[in-house]
Formats: C-alpha cells, sequence, structure tokens
C-alpha cells in the first residue's frame, strides 16, 4: 500500500509543480535528499517569481524509528493518554505538502498535505491511517473564492461519503485555530487524521481526488486575483496576516511541531511552509466595516461556504441515510 | 518583597524608556491594562523610529492562579518531573522585558527580562525565585560590540559573586538555542532563573545592578552603529535573523509558551518581542569567509567576551577560594 500511496503522491506532486510553473514562468529549484533505507526527500521551492512569492513543495518518503514521544505526537489527538508509551515503533510516512505564498495580496495563501503513516512495532505491523487536507488564506476576503475553493473539495469528498465534507470541514476549522488571536488561520477547507475506517484501497481512491482537486480549487482563483491592482497599505496587511500563519504554524501546526522535533527531516524542509515576509504590529485593529475588518469576522466565526444548491441535496442524503 | 522589587523594576522600565526615547527622538506609545485585585500592565511601544524599527518594553505585576501545567512551564527546567502536579497555586509575579530591534542591520537587537516570581499554595506563600538576564543578538558581528555588553553585565555580577557572570553566561548559551538551526539566538550575555540561594534583599541588590546595566550595555552600541551605511542585501540579512529570532521565541521561549498558554497576558504584549519585520528564504548559505558566515560560525559555537584582563582576575579568586 505505501509503494501505491507513494506513487500517487509523487504524480500527483509533479502535476502540481507543473501547474503552478506554468502560471508563473518561473521553474522551481529543486532539492533532493535520499538516504540509505529507501528515505527519499524531494523539496521544490520557488522564490520571487513572477506570480507567487514563495512557493514550497515538498515530497517525502521516510523510514525512520520514533522515539514515543514522537508516536504520541504523531497520532494527535488519537494518542490515547494514559496507554503506555510505544517503543520499538518504525514509522514508514509517505507525503506531499504544500504552501504557495503569491504576491498580490487579493491572491490568498493555499496550503495542501496528504500523508498515508504505517506504524510497525518491534517489526511487526501495528496501524496505518491517511491524513490529509487543504485550505485557503486570504488576506482579503472573496466570497465566490472561499465557495470555489470548497465545493471543489466537497466535490472530491461527496464521492465517497457525503459525511466527509461537513465533518472534515468542521475539523480544519477546528485544527486551524490560533487560540491566543482567536481567529482561524484563514477560511478553511478539509482536514482529516488517523483515518483507516474502510479498506486502504478505497482511502487511497478518496485520498486521490483529494489531492488532484488541489489545481482545479486554487489555481483559478490565483488567475482572476494575480493582476489586480494593490497598495503598499494593501500589501502591509497581507504582512501582518503573513504573521499570523507564522504564529500558527511554528506554535501550533503538528506537521512543523512533528518536523521540528524528529532529526530525520531537515529544518529547510519544514519551513518551506513560512512566508517569504511577515511583519508584526502592536495590537492592529482594522477600521469596522472596512475589507480587512470583514475578513477578520470570517476568521473569528466560521462560515458554511457551499452555495444553497449543495445544501439541501446533502441534508436529502443525510434524511434518507436514516430511513 | 514583591513591592520592593515592583518599585525597583518600575524605575529602571522608566530611565531605560527615556533613553530609548532620547535616542530616537520619538516618544513611547503607552498602553495600560488593570485588573482587579492588583493586577497591572503597562505595555510601551516604538514602532518605525528614526533609529528603532521596532521596540516594546513591557511592565508588570500580576496576581493569578497557576494551573498545576502552568506551574511545571514557569519552574521550567527546575520542576521535577515526577513531583505530582501543584494544585491551588497562585503567583504573584513582577517583571520587567524588552526587545529593542534597530532599522540598522549593523547595530544589535538586545532583550531584557528581569522578574521576581512568589508561588503560593492553598493559600500559603510556598516558594519564591529571582530570574532575568540580557543577551545581544547581531545581524553582524562586531566583536568589540559583543565584548562591551558582556563586559558590562560580567562588571554588575563580579560586585555580587564571581561565580556569577561564568555560570549565568553559560546558562544564556544553553538557554537561547535552537536545536533544528543548530544556532544560538545571538552572541548571548546573561540568563539565570529560579535564583534564591541567598537572601531575597541580596538578590533584589543584585537584579538591580542587572537591570540598571542595560542602557550602558546597549545603547553606546546602537549609537555607534545607527549610521553606518548598509545595503539592501544587508537589511535582507538582517531580515533572516529576524526569521530565526521568530522561531526561537514562538517555539522556544518560556516567556513567551508561558504567557501566551496563559489566559491572563494579552498577545500584543507578548508579542512585542518580535520584529517588524522577519524574512524565510530557502537553505540559504553565506559565502564562506563573508561576515555574515563569521557571525553563523559564532552562533555555533559561542565564544568568550571578556578581555583577558578580567578571565585571570577571575581565576585567581575561583583558585584562592580553595585555599
Amino acid at each position: 500500500m505505501l509503494k501505491h500511496v507513494e506513487q500517487m503522491l509523487r504524480q500527483t506532486f509533479d502535476a502540481i509543480c507543473e501547474g503552478v510553473e506554468a502560471m508563473d514562468g518561473t521553474r522551481f529549484r529543486e532539492d533532493v535528499l535520499t538516504l540509505p533505507g529507501g528515505t527519499i526527500v524531494v523539496d521544490r521551492i520557488l522564490e520571487d517569481g513572477n506570480v507567487f512569492e514563495r512557493a514550497g513543495m515538498n515530497f517525502a518518503t521516510v523510514y525512520t524509528p520514533l522515539s514515543p514521544e514522537m508516536v504520541r505526537v504523531a497520532m494527535g489527538q488519537h494518542a490515547d493518554p494514559s496507554a503506555p508509551p510505544v517503543e520499538g515503533a518504525v514509522a514508514s510516512v509517505t507525503s506531499l505538502s504544500l504552501v504557495i505564498h503569491p504576491h498580490n495580496p487579493h491572491a490568498p495563501t493555499a496550503h495542501a498535505n496528504y500523508r498515508y503513516f504505517q506504524l510497525s512495532v518491534d517489526g511487526q505491523p501495528d496501524s496505518w491511517w491517511f491524513g490529509g487536507g487543504a485550505d485557503l488564506t486570504p488576506s482579503y476576503l472573496y466570497e465566490e473564492d472561499a465557495s470555489h475553493f470548497h465545493q471543489t473539495l466537497a466535490d472530491a469528498c461527496d464521492r465517497f461519503d457525503p459525511t466527509f465534507y461537513p465533518r472534515f470541514k468542521q475539523q480544519c476549522d477546528e485544527y486551524f485555530y490560533l487560540p491566543h488571536r482567536g481567529e482561524r488561520r484563514g477560511v478553511g477547507g478539509i482536514f482529516f487524521d488517523t483515518l483507516n475506517d474502510r479498506p486502504a484501497e478505497t482511502l487511497l481512491e478518496f485520498v486521490s481526488a483529494c489531492a488532484a482537486s488541489f489545481v482545479p480549487s486554487y489555481l483559478p482563483i490565483v488567475e482572476r486575483r494575480a493582476s489586480l491592482s494593490f497598495t503598499p497599505e494593501q500589501k502591509q496587511w497581507q504582512g501582518l496576516r503573513r504573521g499570523r500563519y507564522v504564529e500558527f504554524n511554528l506554535i501550533h501546526d503538528r506537521g512543523t511541531t512533528f518536523g521540528l522535533k524528529s532529526d530525520f527531516v531537515r529544518p529547510q524542509s519544514i519551513l518551506m511552509s513560512l512566508p517569504l515576509i511577515a511583519r508584526w504590529t502592536y495590537d492592529h485593529h482594522p477600521a469596522p466595516g472596512s475589507p480587512e475588518d470583514s475578513l477578520l469576522t470570517v476568521l473569528r466565526q466560521p462560515r458554511p461556504w457551499l452555495e444553497a444548491a449543495t445544501a439541501p441535496a446533502y441534508d436529502t442524503m443525510l434524511v434518507e441515510s436514516h430511513i
């Protein structure tokens, strides 16, 4: 299964890179690390391009022993705090991660990560799961962009299980929450982890569909925003929002925390998610009713983003499933 | 004792603010929070001044219940991991914190923090300690600046105990370490915590001397660097170093971690330590032998900074104390 997931993620990685390069007119710089035992880490980075300020893509397959603490971090909220520490664990992980920060403050940042995790304990297969998701972080709110992003993900989810999108949308809003700011990182998307409730083959198809939806969910949004004019003040506001992005990733993001605690992932691979430039200023409050304030309202109180046409259809399915 | 420390820190806070304002020619903006029960938090912030890009100063006296987890965080490495959780704790803390980031990449960032911590459990006094220190974070290494900063701190320490400076210098190098980068945050200074090994009155005098040394340890350095000319590339390098500053503060700094986990300190007060602008770029390596590379060498391998004249005197004292 690991090999199948690896192949799918690698193809998707290449396809997304091609899409980003075609839009920017710049090639990614590639940096590949291979280690004895089959570990491979591929970083592709594009900095100060025509459209993108910083786009970092990472594909990795890693085989590594995990300390009991790292097993707990890897399992996240699914780790049973009362369970004894897991000794002698070896992880096999294959994953695709990307974060794309465009120059234009009207064009949102996007993140996606899909991964498959296998845990062996004392040489015996112990558990496996899929995790992943994608989310959108605008500096300025365009409702049609948020709806488009969510609709594309919902379409991918709905083919497999009508409960996936609403559940994973909610998990995304919960996960990308910055408690000291009382804000979500952005307008959300989907987020799932330790998913293993049906055959791995089925979940591979589901994750493939999600990963394949990244390009159509995101690049059309950049296409329509990247050439809008903007002011220095709007660029500064984008910098402040990127400061929050840095706060979330360094303090809360499990992938970042896990990566930096491990000694097998290079910091530059993990911190590719950070923006080229981030700003902080003291106790900034946008004027009430301003576009900046509208964004904050949505970050403080997540909204449903799907069109009315989808919601009833989904409600109907739920009702039917109870009959 | 809390009142005495509070009075001393408040006076020092005002004196440092005056020194910074006089140099910059700009006034701090002040924001004061008072809460029932005697808590007071004073933020003073100067952003985009003539000399300083961002200077954040905080004086606070806080009375607050602490969860068992927060007691552990507050005690840091001195917490006994096998000890039972401390329930019913109330903390009384008075502290002075500041971080000053100049515009000019030749002028270093400085940080200082001095604090007194009293813990009561179930209404009974349980323990108290002093903590604090000061450290210097240059983007370009001027050895005379590092030596001056260390010498001023050593002079303050040596009046009380000849073992203080070497011990606290080493603790500073250990504390301000960013493991995933293999670098210290800067060229160090002094750092001490849970200091309660002699009468509180003596330690108050010691901490007063350290706090009073901040202005003479730092402002003369800014004075001689703030008007040097610099290139856009040097400003970018400063941005990268500020990115590391952000990494350290958000991931490792105990004051930041403690503050953000608490619900009694406002995030803007805690995050005043962050720079106005920080940058990230992929896997940056300065040219060997360049000024940027010289800085990294020192961050990877801390150096003694005191003049030879001081070191033998200190060695002699150590030898004498063994006779």
